[in-house]
């Protein structure tokens, strides 16, 4: 098992270094005054000190379920399992899918791919567009695995959105064959334009759903949750119980008290879609300014840019940018098998305005020495 | 996987039933007021809502290490891995070493046992005598397994405080054999007169020792930690960013500042032993009173009453006092193939005074019915 390049880079950078790598929020627009707030109710009551349940404390996953009945995606308490992130969401849906078939988009998310590698899914991949995955090959390889991996929001790293109509042929395939669809939905809420209807949505008794307050709220909080029919939620909560009891308790009833005010929360996703909308141009611009090489697809929400540089092996060229101070991930990370390739993933979210220009000339200056 | 008879239990009861069943430490001790303190101080700083590194932020880690330190028992930062509780320790530990033959005391700690099934484990009990381990057995088994899960300091579920000789022994057998040793160390210092050193610190090289802060400040932070040589840490790690990137933040960085002030630390401590120390003996004497058939030794530490009542079957017993409003945890629960047992698990530290007499009352009439 290799660890992350992603988190090893986050490791063993210095601070000098300009970092487009991590898939990280940006600081300053994290709610930190509401989940202080938050924080002070939480230690008034010792009972939340203690103890809970495996599967996540009920009125927050009232709440959550709650953020889907909202949307018209019907769902209850007993419909949510809250997990230490989304992550640990992937490993316990790894786990008992163990040694089964899997498709995966490619690229996909490596942090998924060593998940289902250390539970011994056999992953079969299929090719990811900017609109989403190739409807035909889906239904081909489905027919075979009845499990499949996919991220339709703002896929992590292409920064593809899966349209109406692929949306809707994954969900018939999945029905067509009586299996189950994981749907990371990590960025959904981070959307520059409006908001798609889940493929879950589609197939409620055949997915499993996977959020996160990470991208949204604080990543700090390591909350996530998996939203699947209630006989699936029972058995994860068994897995979910063996690997660490319950997820972090003080961190449930921070978000427990944080979302007693639904309009905040809203108010505050609307300023992060704004700001990361903004930064997303800022980058951009700055993209076809000082790295005019680079060809991409101007994305519609989430954290990434991604795209490639033309006959250049970028995990060479990133060698050479970690020299200059600057760090990204090379695309090859996000193959299975670790091919040559000249795409490049961009965070856009991170980094401070100024740090974007000088950054990306940095880039540049490695990639013409 | 069968859940665990306690977390069902725990999620399952009213609040009219008295319960002696969890592993629950008292919520009135929950030093709730330093803890607000230092959570106060998180939220004055954005980037500890940010991600962090997966082995645990580097100022917890030198703290814990200083804990060992201060007995004695060389540790550096680059030994400490932060999990989510102790519980995740385990987890991390069972799949590094999965589908290994593995020595455990009978009875053990069920949160482990089920840890090592999920992960192919295949488990050789050895009894455990209230002194610890039986040696010969041991150095039989370890001979073959080169692997043990030992809790040598007031086991759950038995009590039992291995003595310094069977440290020694068990030691003798890990080193002559160069395996590893698991040693689980969640109530070392809930010790009622003094803390004995641990087997880990006989062999700093060969030993996985897991720490916890849930028995001693909150278990709702879900921190513990395991400690080992560097090179084992690095292994480890790679498996807990797989699980869950990292342990919750928030709660780390709340350790962080609590620690600042050892001293305030330590005198919690020594009043938490204190009033552990005192509820033992009430319910130990309210035992004596009420329920006159059982036969138990007095602990010496941690949080359980274990024996038995001669010739009772105490699981169907526990069904019958549920219907009663009380309810402990049978010990067939903590063998591996479930025999007839006529033991008993108490749990003296989270009742109140008050309900000690009633629930042991409650029981005697079950057992008379």
């Amino acid at each position: 098992m290799k660890r992350s390049f992603i988190r090893e880079i986050l490791e063993s950078i210095d601070s000098d270094t300009i970092s487009f790598a991590g898939g990280l929020p940006d600081e300053k627009l994290f709610p930190i005054e509401d989940l202080r707030k938050a924080s002070e109710k939480v230690f008034e009551n010792p009972q939340n000190l203690q103890y809970t349940v495996s599967n996540g404390i009920p009125s927050l996953r009232e709440k959550i379920a709650g953020l889907y009945n909202k949307e018209g995606f019907e769902t209850k308490a007993s419909n949510i399992l809250i997990t230490t992130g989304s992550q640990q969401g992937l490993f316990i849906i790894a786990k008992y899918f163990q040694n089964s078939k899997i498709i995966v988009e490619e690229p996909s998310y490596l942090g998924a791919v060593n998940v289902f590698r250390m539970n011994g899914l056999e992953m079969q991949s299929v090719p990811l567009a900017y609109d989403g995955i190739e409807s035909r090959q889906f239904e081909d390889g489905y027919s075979n695995t009845k499990l499949a991996y996919l991220i339709p929001d703002f896929q992590n790293p292409k920064g593809s959105l899966y349209s109406s109509e692929k949306r809707r042929e994954a969900a018939k395939s999945v029905l067509k064959h009586g299996g189950y669809l994981i749907e990371d939905a990590p960025y959904s809420e981070l959307y520059f334009d409006q908001k798609m209807p889940s493929i879950s949505s589609l197939i409620p008794d055949n997915s499993l759903h996977l959020g996160s307050f990470s991208k949204t709220l604080s990543p700090s909080l390591r909350i996530g949750w998996i939203r699947a029919n209630e006989e699936m939620i029972k058995r994860l909560t068994v897995i979910k119980e063996t690997i660490d009891l319950h997820s972090c308790g003080i961190s449930q009833y921070i978000l427990d008290h944080y979302l007693d005010d639904l309009n905040s929360y809203e108010t505050h996703l609307a300023a992060l879609r704004g700001a990361y909308k903004a930064k997303m141009h800022i980058f951009t611009k700055a993209l076809q300014e000082n790295l005019k090489e680079f060809q991409f697809e101007v994305p519609k929400g989430g954290m990434f840019v991604f795209g490639s540089l033309p006959g250049v092996d970028t995990f060479e060229l990133v060698q050479k940018c970690i020299k200059e101070k600057v760090v990204y991930v090379p695309a090859n990370q996000f193959y299975l098998d670790r091919p040559l390739s000249d795409e490049i993933r961009f965070n856009f979210t991170y980094t401070a305005q100024h740090e974007v220009e000088e950054g990306l000339q940095r880039i540049n200056k490695a990639l013409k020495a």
